[in-house]
């Protein structure tokens, strides 16, 4: 077979995308996880709250500086506790979307639980600062096919969870908006002690390299990074060089920088609309077998 | 004891060897590995799918421009749902070999049972490309004696999971072709989150460094490097940098690449045969221990 | 919302502060970590050991050769069994403080014992040297909101346990003097073998590589670098280079390097005071949800 | 309290030792550590068997070509099973010292057994070579105090496990060779699959960056530096590189390079005797705590 044609199409004038997306949590994640058996000690819980007591805020300095907006995927939770905050990032530019409510794992719950954490979290965007959100990310990127269906229910226009293609695709009329695992600072940066972690945090410098080496690949091959920030990891100021050294480079670059959504609407413009089209069926083994 | 001879002789004007081996999974492992649950979300499965949407075809771009032919292992799960698959790769000249049905650990399954995947396999291989394939690569790289064999009762020629030497040797009637786990690059890239990995994936220039400073160090003491390459990883354009660096390395150096189906036929008419022998042998404790 | 004013102010002259703690363990958190089983082989003993039989040594030289005043936690058990070691390090002017009896994780006590304890060790350290400690610093960095209260009615001024800020900050009326997991030498050193290690022991020279970048990015942005040190790990001659090199790094930058004693009273007489207060309670998932 | 006296003393014109030491295990350690469930399949073991196949005979090479004599930790079973490995190891003048029989963990067997394993091994070694072994090193470098015992009663006069000084020291009358498990080539190189790693072996010249700087460490401060090999790690023709960068680095600079024996002779006659005494008792917790 000849080798198909794998050409994802930029606007004139570029040849891939950068974006960068921040995963607003604090809290939320450390009470889902700990639902069973509820929190004991602060170690973890005053590192998360570093992140929308400083973090966000040096996490914003920074995308003025650079004249970027970004994606902010915000939990209910975050939100409703922190009335300013969906506010001062939509002000801002930067656009909201969702994460859940308490940053649930969708694999996790039902799937009426989950249409049920999604349209909370809707409903407080709207009532907070009367926004309809057009995307979603799930939480640890585990989406499932029931998943899209309420997705696509609730009238969301893309996703941000899955690593298909290294260019925007689709799956059941969504767009999936590719992430990848070696951008996620969390990977690199997240060490909270009691014997939860596999790996020790990594040097900050050393990060930065990988991640521009990992960028300028997928830039080179047509494509767009997706990068993924924490404002209590990123955010902190021993790191901030970290996502400053992306911002800088693709800036110098003149590289497009959109937000999820705008890619999202130039996606559905463009010639590469029904190219790329992914099945949300999921593999069994056959029953004999 | 004065030491004894384990030099092994190369073809004229050779004194060492470069192979290029992919394991072309997609979905099977994770089939496989899930088949007591079965399988909930899409991160994974669309990590894996990638390497047959886009992965193999950069690797087969970058073998063409280097004139290299590769060992291709492809669990009969990948080829039955990819028709064009086989095909593809007989017809640029690569070898194609056994790589079990979905890809079943072989310790991990009954001795008739692990026929029964090898005989299917080789029926389909027949069937869509009229190839009886000669060699075979145990998923995990973990064999059995029983295995072994299975694989000599089915005229198979050679075997390619192993590390007992550094240049091919025999096991039951095979020859065995040596895998090292660090030229594995799923050792390096695989990611799948979710809470299954136990490090960091690592940066394709530090492993591309860490290879030829491996692949040098078993040339230069005449041996064979057999490295592993996986559609979903390395045929990432993430990553496509670090395998390209080996075979831009034993080009310039003029170093012989073959298949493994050819290191086979050179082996069995050499005077290596019969000089390197290892037992299939399981040691166990004494009963009156 | 406009960016908070999150500015730290220091005494004039300076722009942050770093400061050299030493956790003064050494068979302690083993025994209180196996007192289910009981322990039955020497290696991670001896290794503890060498601790306070040379590496404490080697760090009081260094401080000495640097004029620096150290911060020594330390717990009772060590203190008894030495009863060398509380005057030692109090005669050359380094701060003692609390650190557990028999380094006890206070989430996994009860607050009743917690705060005997405490008593226990307060005592001897009165009884040993007629010092009051005036600070607590949590065994692996977990703290509770009982615990806090415990602090508070012990007359204790500060812990050194949690990560809210870069600098200092309070909670329950005591000032917070903030720690960081990358700053703690156990994370980068510790290997005791037997199968309790997760990753390898890292260079000295990489760590202190690491430790440099981590903590000029705290003074950049005017925070306070708390380091941890072990006699077992950091002060083990092998190890001696690493923190030597953030000694020299701040000495030759003229940057404050108080005890958390002295930075505890700076705090609670300056314009901080107040700014930074961060709750202790700890979130819970709604019951209906 | 001032400073002890803590220095050790070498032999005239010089100021540090370095010693090579190589576990010659093959399958031992593996047939005892699933004693429970027997092996299936043969990765770890051909990794293994590479060892006494090939390994020992490149390490041997390389120590002749250093003018180097190395002290052998065998197990019981390698030597049994390979009638010519003591001889060869003896007849090149390297020293033979025990390591078990099937490399058993002492803590994990009755003093009883420990002692039968020890004494079926010097068996063995007097009927083979007609040489009573000096020295011992515990599988795992886990010894318990009855281990101790042992020791002293079957005659020998050294152990090589623990990690309590930086030079030579006392236990129990037997004289401690301190072992460093950052200088363990298993901790860098060894990776078997399966699911057994808990990280990826690194490269080798990463590796001998790390040796040089911690022997070099170790050196400076007056101490000894033994490094441990084994035949199917460093002795891999990829690996050979990095024990070579330890031995060229030590015999530039005119480091003493004894066998543990002949450093055994010298600490018993020399003014360090009796001066670094560790006591092999193990710390409990009180029970009315």
């Amino acid at each position: 077979m000849k080798k198909p044609d794998l050409t994802y199409r930029w606007p004139d004038g570029h040849s891939c995308a950068f974006c960068f997306t921040i995963d607003v949590d604090a809290e939320s994640p450390h009470i889902w996880r700990s639902r069973a058996t509820g929190i004991k000690a602060l170690q973890q819980i005053e590192q998360r709250r570093y992140g929308l007591r400083e973090g966000i805020w040096n996490l914003l300095d920074l995308l003025q500086n650079y004249g970027v907006k970004a994606t902010c995927f915000v939990p209910g939770y975050e939100a409703e506790t922190r009335p300013w905050l969906l506010e001062s990032l939509a002000e801002r530019g930067h656009e909201v979307a969702l994460h859940g409510y308490y940053h649930e794992v969708s694999a996790d719950i039902t799937t009426e639980r989950f249409r049920e954490t999604l349209e909370k979290a809707m409903d407080l965007f709207k009532k907070q600062i009367g926004v309809i959100p057009r995307g979603y990310r799930s939480p640890s990127w585990e989406m499932t096919p029931e998943s899209f269906g309420v997705l696509r229910d609730l009238g969301l226009e893309y996703d941000s969870s899955l690593s298909g293609y290294d260019h925007p695709y689709e799956i059941m009329d969504l767009v999936e908006m590719p992430i990848q695992w070696p951008l996620d600072d969390a990977m690199y940066f997240r060490f909270f002690g009691g014997g939860v972690d596999r790996w020790l945090s990594h040097g900050t410098g050393e990060t930065a390299g990988e991640w521009l080496e990992y960028c300028d690949a997928i830039c080179g091959h047509g494509g767009v990074s997706i990068s993924t920030m924490h404002p209590y990891l990123s955010g902190r100021t021993t790191r901030l060089a970290t996502p400053e050294v992306l911002l800088r480079h693709f800036s110098e670059k003149g590289v497009w920088m959109p937000t999820l959504s705008e890619l999202n609407d130039y996606h559905r413009s463009s010639s590469n609309k029904g190219k790329f089209v992914a099945s949300a069926e999921i593999p069994v083994l056959p029953e004999t077998y």
